[in-house]
This record gives structure tokens, C-alpha cells and sequence, in this order.
């Protein structure tokens, strides 16, 4: 599993070029694309300026002296590659496992190109087997656990290893929701937007146009729409 | 003016009966409100729960011994009064001029009755001449404003009396939109609740039943839909 995220990690980092802003994901695979830029601005001389999706990730980019920025001090990003939880076959799909979801959407929002790298696991037929994220104001958030019980959306408040409360980048905390199958995700989507208390939610619909996944058998391949 | 505050004030606790859970609005107009909840606290031994919409309302109501509870640790709010900031013909309103729109909103959600109290200079037939806050994540705001610039939102950052990014009890900060007219507050809300990095926004659509109304002409009237 390891390799084949190796595999496009290195895949993806090939369509970056001298000069360009980029968005740096976060989580297992997008640090192998991490990496590999590391490995790059040493070994090649390439120039970039990077901008990150958590602190995680920014923490590996000083390690490899990849250059940084905040997000408002670039114009816009070139080319932003992160990890996906789950891609349906219209390439929506659900991010957010290592709960940098708010971060990843707003860096992917001011991306003028926006790549997933994925194994072959994280291709599905339907979108919610994987547990959606919800990234929720701390203020009130016991109710809104109430009204998605209701809903029957089946949540659970993310826990860290202490078991407190998860805390984000952004000092909110998170909901997964274990819809098992989600059926609609535009309107599930709109539904969370519309939801006062939500700050943002893992599904990622009609965001990204290229995926690139590696397979045992089959090894890597792009799909694009 | 300070007096059509008070009349509201005193009018709105009327509706408030002993063993209710209150929700305590913000503002100069909702503090009158606290005011008179704290005179009959006293002097009448109403027997109440209040669950407050900010750290300054919480800090006058604990100096008025209202006794006051975390929002999560109620089952329902049972009534809030709060101010507004502008209310069209249709009981749509703009709130947040105190800052407090996102606590505020959420108390809202989770209240089964709402009342709005307000001098007459609150009563527009449009909404929009009072600037619009939007509540947004920090990471990125120098993104999401220039986007709204690009849209014609005409934004500009609130500020703190030292200049620097006003912060919201969340941890937050204000862009206010000084659209005008809205023309479409359904239209926009949608929109902006859309909009990735927004967090919530003081358009209060569809919320209130009750407005209570003091004018120096006609004294105190109610207005219901």
C-alpha cells in the first residue's frame, strides 16, 4: 500500500514546474508528493513557492526546505495535489480523515489545477462507507450532534488520543458522520452549508478534474473528466 | 433612543415565565432586555436558566445573578430575545453589528420561540443600507476578500480599536459587505453559505415571528407573521 502510494505521490509531482505556487495536501499519500518536492528543490534546484493545507504538512515542508507562504500572501495557487478518502466514479469525493478538511477546501478553492492522488482502495461505486467529516463551531455543538442524530445521520465526535475533544487547525472540532451511503451528495452538501454550526464538511463535489491512482495490477493510471 | 430600547426591553421580558430556559441576545437593545430579566430575578424571584450569545452578555448576566448555563448542557431554549441591526417587511433581518451573529444565530436554531426587539430605525424596506458582517475563518481571508471584491460585495475587514483583524468569541473574523440593497437576501444567504471559508453570515431570514417595535410616535406595538 505503501508503494503504490510512493508510486503517485512521484507521479503527481511531475507536473510541477519551475516558478510555480503549490498546494500541499495533507495526510499518508500527499506526503509522499511532499516528499518527492523535497527531494526535488535539493536534488534539482527546483524553485517553488509552497503554500499547506495543515500544520502537519507544514511541519514536513520546513523539514525539506521547501519554501512557504501563507495562503493570502500568493496571488493564487497553480496546482494543488492532496489524498482523497473516497472518489465515486464522477470524481466527487470525501476528504478529511486526517481532519485537515477546512484547510484542503480552501486552499483547493483558490487552485487554479487541483490533482488527487490515490490508491486503488479509495475508488468506489458510492461515496459513504467512509465516515463523513464535519468540522463544527465548539459553541453549540452538543446540539448539533443532537439534530444529526435526528437526522439520522449517525454521528460521532472525533476524539484525540487523550480522548478530548479533536481540536483543528482552526480550533473548531469534528463530527463524522457514518451515512454508510450517501445517495445525493450535492444535496447532503447543501443541506450541511445551510446548517448553522457547521464550518465546513469532507464532501468535495465537482472540485477536482484529475485523479491519479496507482493499482497492483495495473499500476498508475490518470483518469480526468 | 436609549428609552425605545428600554420599552423594548421591559415589553419583551413580559414574555418570559418562571422555569423557562432564556436566550440572552446581544447588544444595546438586548441588554435592556438582561437588564429588566435581572430587576425580576431579584426583586420578583423569577426562577430562570439563561444561555447567553456572547462573553459580554455572559459577564452582564452574571453580574445580575441570572443563573446561566452552557447551550449544550440544555435540552431547548425555550424563548430568546435578541436585537437586530435592520428588519425588511418581511421579517427578514441583518444582525451582527455587535459581532455576536454566530452564537447568536445558533441560539436562534435551537430556540423553539424567537422574538426580535427594536427601535423604530431598525425598520427598512430593504436590507442592505446597514453593512453586512460575514463571520470567516481566518486562514485565507485575504483570499475570500478579494473574492468578494471581484463579486461587487464591497468589502471591508472590522477592525479592533487597535487596528488590528476584529476576533470573534470563536476565534474568528468579521468582513462586512456594504452592499446597499439586497435586493435577494435568500438568494445571498444561499450563496454565502456556499462559500467555502465563510462560517456563518448575519442574514437572518425566515427566523423571527415576533418583532416588538417602539416608536416615539406610536409607543410600543408587536408585529407577528
Amino acid at each position: 500500500m505503501d508503494n503504490l502510494k510512493r508510486q503517485v505521490g512521484i507521479e503527481a509531482a511531475k507536473f510541477v514546474k519551475n516558478g510555480m505556487v503549490v498546494g500541499l495536501g495533507t495526510g499518508s499519500t500527499a506526503a509522499y508528493f511532499v516528499a518527492e518536492l523535497g527531494r526535488r528543490v535539493a536534488a534539482e534546484n527546483l524553485r517553488i513557492t509552497a503554500v499547506t493545507t495543515s500544520s502537519v504538512t507544514s511541519a514536513q515542508a520546513r523539514k525539506l526546505n521547501i519554501p512557504l507562504k501563507d495562503i493570502d500572501e500568493v496571488e493564487a495557487i497553480d496546482l494543488t495535489v492532496d489524498g482523497a478518502d473516497e472518489i465515486d466514479q464522477t470524481l466527487n469525493g470525501i476528504k478529511g480523515g486526517g481532519a485537515a478538511l477546512l484547510m484542503e477546501k480552501i486552499v483547493a478553492t483558490y487552485s487554479k489545477d487541483y490533482i488527487w492522488i490515490v490508491d486503488e482502495s479509495k475508488m468506489v461505486a458510492h461515496l459513504g462507507a467512509f465516515p463523513l467529516p464535519v468540522e463544527v463551531v465548539p459553541f453549540g455543538c452538543g446540539q448539533l450532534f443532537r439534530l444529526f442524530e435526528k437526522s439520522g445521520f449517525k454521528p460521532t465526535f472525533r476524539l484525540d488520543d487523550k480522548g478530548a475533544l479533536w481540536l483543528t487547525d482552526s480550533g473548531n472540532h469534528i463530527i463524522d458522520l457514518h451515512m454508510n451511503e450517501i445517495s445525493a451528495p450535492e444535496k447532503l452538501a447543501r443541506l450541511l452549508d445551510d446548517t448553522v454550526g457547521v464550518v465546513e464538511h469532507g464532501l468535495f463535489n465537482d472540485m477536482v478534474k484529475t485523479v491519479i491512482i496507482a493499482s497492483e495490477t495495473e499500476g498508475v493510471k490518470i483518469v480526468t473528466k
